[in-house]
């Protein structure tokens, strides 16, 4: 493209002097990225250009050349048939440029009493209210197959850790429910944002509104928003949503990296408490023995880069002056690529952890390796009236004593366990066993199976009662 | 102290065949900053104490002892009477110990169905939910300073830009309701944060729960929880309220660096928009004639330190395996230091922010020096009929011999206005008035005094529903 | 293509009993980004197969068909011809299976005695060597075009500010040599990290050397690397390289941020200090008169991108076991966007920055308006026997005078300067001008004239002495 | 104090007309964490004093009693006596007030020359350089500690892992000196920035440099920098030794993170690889079987607060306009605390790290579980003949009989191998040996306990040329 074909393709150019340098125009486009907000972008324009003509400013006759122009271009879009051009700078003016090339002066009046400043920030919005739907989808099924598999393995027992020591036995379903719980809040935060975020720039022009009697109840209406924003300097170079957004989703991703942590430990030959099915694995292209638990390396993995887009879109918005800049052109990239990464670490997640095989005997052997009843027998000397702290200590030497000979208390004979306390008597051993352990934190948010079978019903109750489809 | 003092101080030491090495005991010890937490800790004990006492585990003579205790503990810590110790590692354990010198065997019982994992927990949320209702109450104050000064300067005309190139005429009062918009989020966010976080996991002990018969629905009602954690795992190992804090008060600190590059370039003498009380100010070393706009400078930068408080608390969680590790103890720093540069930044603009002083003829002559009615002239020309684009490149036309000859739109004659398109009539000069412009933006979140003054009433009818206080 | 077309292409299907998922392998592959190091893959094969041809490993047969097949596919690649298959998982099998397909058994035996772990270790340190070269030769002509500019405009007065409050006056030029002084620091940040990544990782195989009698000095040689890696394990997991490089493009970023932060709050019409060529800005779509400065607003913005890239890469590594994880694979994308962001913002620069038009009466104008000389005053104070602080207290209330009666110090009659210090006489005018004043500032290091064009001359040498080519 | 008192106490109220507002005061104050440079602040002055005495602008007498007043502040300080005053903004102020209360006007002459803004910056640069030189000698003393370490462990055959899957057996003593590599990047690092840093900015003034007749050479050498500053608006707005050091150390801090990853599994039961000694671990306030490895967890915890720091200082410079802004202030909080987090992590694996003792039974049954020698199997066939990308399938075959009947490849008999290729012999239990893979690798970076020697070796020659003091 010549020069002179580029002047004549920007839609500002009257008072320049001189072309965009090519370089310059090549690094300032963004239609290879925003792009994606096409589908918005023309839903948008509908509504804009139906309301113009409520209100006067359009015809009828212009409307309708503008919608069937508008639902043309998206069907060459989809069709993969449109010419996007980075000399026309964004999916905006692409699609404008378009519109009046097919349609006439039609076409140049659809700017009319907008702006791209409120146009993206009303195209952003509806784009990311329909993505969060859909990774609350995702996240609900997640959800509903930790329940599942909390409900299957509510009665294995495996080590629970603290500092990756043995501390107590707990129940598999229950350390599955730890996880659900993390989604329950997970869940809030996207819903919290969807909320705060369903609010309409539209009709906020460049910054301060324009001179011709829009009518925003009418758009706010038609695009599904809760209301129009009450102020248009904040609603043109307000970014809130995506810092937002980048924040539940980097607290997301941060628990999916805490679950894949574990997931790659159980994995691990030096743990074997998980078999995960070879579909979800891959292997090494030189050690043939290899299976390695990508998946949740990537999640793991994944999750620093939605930690660095939320820093990359809150150094993006720190000091700058209103209204709107172009800097804010950089909101974009970092939120689709959350936005991507996010639905799918959850899809993925939602196929494998469900299917995640158990092996039961490699997790009891293991419990039974760290003392894990050591603060049972603590409890017991308690109940037996020695107050806690002393019981500890009491404990504590047995303990030591069963590092020093390698044995486990449960182990030990009745009298070398009365060498360190003569409290302790032959009904001790209930309290030793790892299923006695288990059954006795029988109290609400407890390990007892009894208590996780709880929390299942619980928690299906709360997943059959969310809402299935979302606002877009 | 001697390494013998120091053995018999530590509370664990049972199973330890040697003591902790010096440095590690103070590498390791948190009292010195979690000591921030005494009187939650005190009262999540208390409620502990009764309700172990409820449930058959202490007596009430017990019970009464370790309330009185922990009762004159917490009037020595007030009185700086309490002599802290680094080897007794944290707060917990240096109350616990100190109660145990003063009441004796009762002392020893109090830790009896619980562990420091779920009192710490339950001690950060105590104080977290008291610090949200301190920073909402401050975020309120600064809302109606705003309010206010929206009110007093609905009708100062001042130039909005957008890159900070001049772009249309706005009311000063609107660009103060930008910013009440920014905190109207910010509340809902902090408001969100705070019932999220209000969620009990006292009970989960060190991460399965406890063999004893505890009831957690009466310590949740003593200390003003929601509800008891439904899960002992997560509760342990959740740090969700400090990272989301931290999300939510980045976002926050973000706009107040907003705020604070605005009124740093206004307060400039190249701006020269308004003018800061003395008092607000400070001078320099070398230069006599210097005042300087430093809260809102170290506004700006204490943004920086926040962010990097989010960033550190979530890097800390990323890939931990549950339950508790002990890196979460690196939460409290960046949490503590959050909540206080929350608070004083919030405090420092509530007050000084209603205090600026403006100099609407100063921003009058900026606004008449940016072609800031170009747009009007374009809006003209399509009531006139002709399509948008095309009176954007009519004006465009213009604007280029402006910057040429020197002259804003409003100082050419009409005759040179109309050699750019002759639709332009002798009535084009009301619509190119500062004036002018801001008024006919009348619509909802437009700038047109009216406009501002209902946004006015409406946030004051919202300020006067917000409740003043909050939970604790 | 059918899940058994696809079990045939991956290369190390043999332990598995079922193929990998659909949504896995898209999930997991990542050919679609690191494709881009094909040169270098290809480059590192070649030289692999010569060394195992020099230890009798291959014939000399078999290497000539490597060679030749890889250079034949190079082509391929090159003309887009080459079909890439995300079920190949990543660019080293796409080529490798592409070759084996090509030249039959010997393209089997390439892959002895390596592993993809030192292998693509092997590619991305090519590859960052030479955007490393890249990227300084853009630097340095950014840093010559500075130094012109600084020359030019050596006379030009501008007012320097601190706390944007106008300062001292200093001369443009010495302002564009502070501009050249930060980049002076990135090119040595940029040189070291060239200089410590490029040790050679090949041989380290998987993650503990090989079995085959390899010689890493020969394909060290080959490649151009200083060294062989001393340690296999600190090989295959090192990405510090990733991390420098990143931490370096994070600091010269900031420094273009701040170079654009004042070039948008010059070329305001707040500052009126600087016109921008058309060619570097762009307009509105809405404001007719709107000239954006949108190049040093991307800028600005995409300095927040490649803070993200630097904690994304952090975050990546941190409590990541020895020796090789799948998460690493996430290193690629933001080390590759970080290239192509530092070298597109500085070519940016390098082109518009020199082309920066001065308004010297516009900054004069500035300078003149904030007591710009009053730290003159109080020096010539000290010059007569005042003490500095008791003079920089007679200049203060001074100003508070000219403050209060809207006059410069300079337009002061010499009695009323003699009514707050009887030690000034009629001489003090020679230094309130602002020639005056910089001409004083005449050493090593200060702004006058003179001393700018001191370090433009010993700008230009340093310039001229680095080497124009790097190692690639 | 009244605010009388503190009136009088600022040294730059000339031109104010009220007081500071006594929230702001503290606000903004920065006196309680910045009189840790009070040392350094001092030298710079007694430095500053000198020169300006051989210039002529104080006299011999004014000197001596500056420099002898400034040694009794000294003193002071040190002995706790110094009474530090908010009011007084900063330690320079502080100390400089106290000059004059103590020696009279020659106090007051003491800042002529010179401002607040180039003072501080040496003041940093000089802490800084001292703080590197600390911290290369605790990473000196804990490299000899890994080479020591190493040496004694070269033998000791452990399972290196892959995606923490078993992959091919190495030496401890090879992993130690992984970690030992990883360090002479670090150590690297600091040098170049401690090289970069040390360059004068005293004599840039407030920004412009002074109208006296200065000689930056004179104290340029008194201070031990390699040279004056060559440009004053850069040397006092410029902060990257800030922002390159928390990048150092950040990098480095992921290191010992994870060092601390690997030491908290291997110390975990599910792994049993090594014992930490007792008086490095800590024990539970309630499991009284816990002994956890807390001082890796906190080095892990803290590699999140460096990096947040590194966020901190980025963000903090990030946009902001030359010269100096009140912002720059929030520099010093982030790098005290990272010299400190730095500085105590290095000591406390300097100390612990040489004192773990290994378990090399666990170890070895550990590797003998992943088929560890796989890759062996597979040279063996290439050795033979077979191309390496068969010999991978022809193992990978082998293994999933070995995983569907429970035996590793070292306990089949030769017939059942042979069924997997009939190029297998008997000498093949050979190469099947954890011994014999290790011993295999045998080339420079290898894992062969040879080689692991002779990395020792050079080592050792490298740490005793590391000069062992710094500039300081």
């Amino acid at each position: 493209m010549s020069d002179d074909t580029k002047t004549s393709q920007q839609l500002w150019t009257g008072r320049f002097t001189e072309a965009t340098d090519r370089f310059v125009e090549a690094f300032t486009a963004s239609e290879h990225f925003d792009r994606r907000l096409y589908r918005q972008d023309i839903r948008g324009s509908i509504a804009h250009a139906r309301m113009l003509t409520a209100c006067g400013v359009l015809t009828e006759a212009e409307r309708d050349a503008i919608v069937r122009g508008l639902g043309e271009i998206q069907a060459e879009i989809e069709q993969g048939a449109f010419e996007w051009s980075p000399a026309l700078e964004d999916v905006h003016m692409n699609i404008e440029k378009r519109l009046t090339d097919r349609i006439g002066d039609a076409g140049k009046k659809l700017h009319t009493g907008r702006s791209r400043n409120d146009q993206v920030a009303t195209d952003i919005r509806l784009y990311l209210r329909e993505a969060i739907v859909e990774i609350r989808a995702e996240l609900l099924r997640f959800q509903q197959g930790l329940v599942d598999l909390a409900d299957r393995e509510a009665d294995t027992i495996m080590p629970g850790f603290t500092h990756l020591q043995v501390a107590q036995p707990v129940s598999f379903g229950h350390h599955m429910l730890a996880w659900y719980e993390m989604l329950v809040r997970d869940q809030g935060r996207f819903e919290d944002c969807a909320a705060r975020l369903n609010v309409m720039p539209l009709g906020s022009a460049a910054l301060a509104g324009t001179s011709f009697p829009i009518d925003r109840a009418m758009t706010c209406a038609e695009l599904g928003f809760d209301r129009p924003s009450d102020n248009s300097l904040d609603a043109v170079s307000d970014r809130d949503f995506a810092m937002e957004f980048a924040a539940a989703s980097s607290i997301l991703l941060t628990h999916l990296s805490r679950m894949a942590e574990e997931m790659i430990l159980w994995a691990s030959p030096m743990f074997d408490f998980i078999d995960l099915p070879d579909r979800f694995c891959t292997g090494s292209s030189i050690m043939p023995q290899k299976k390695n638990p990508d998946v949740a390396e990537i999640v793991r993995g994944k999750t620093a880069r939605v930690h660095g887009h939320l820093v990359g879109l809150l150094t993006l918005m720190k000091g700058q002056p209103l209204a709107y800049n172009r800097d804010n052109q950089e909101d974009k990239e970092p939120l689709f690529d959350t936005v991507d990464t996010v639905r799918d670490c959850l899809r993925a997640f939602a196929d494998m952890v469900p299917a995640i095989h158990t092996r039961p005997e490699s997790m009891k052997a293991a419990a039974r390796k760290g003392f894990a009843t050591a603060t049972d027998l603590a409890d017991y000397l308690v109940r037996k009236g020695v107050p806690f702290r002393d019981a500890h200590a009491i404990v504590g030497a047995a303990v030591r004593h069963g590092v020093e000979t390698g044995r486990d208390l449960a182990d030990m004979e009745l009298e070398t366990l009365r060498g360190f306390s003569n409290t302790i008597e032959a009904d001790v051993f209930e309290v030793l066993t790892l299923e006695g352990s288990l059954a006795a934190r029988d109290h609400h948010g407890g390990t007892a199976p009894n208590q996780v079978r709880q929390q299942v019903q619980k928690a299906r109750k709360r997943l059959a009662e969310t809402p299935a489809e979302g606002r877009s």
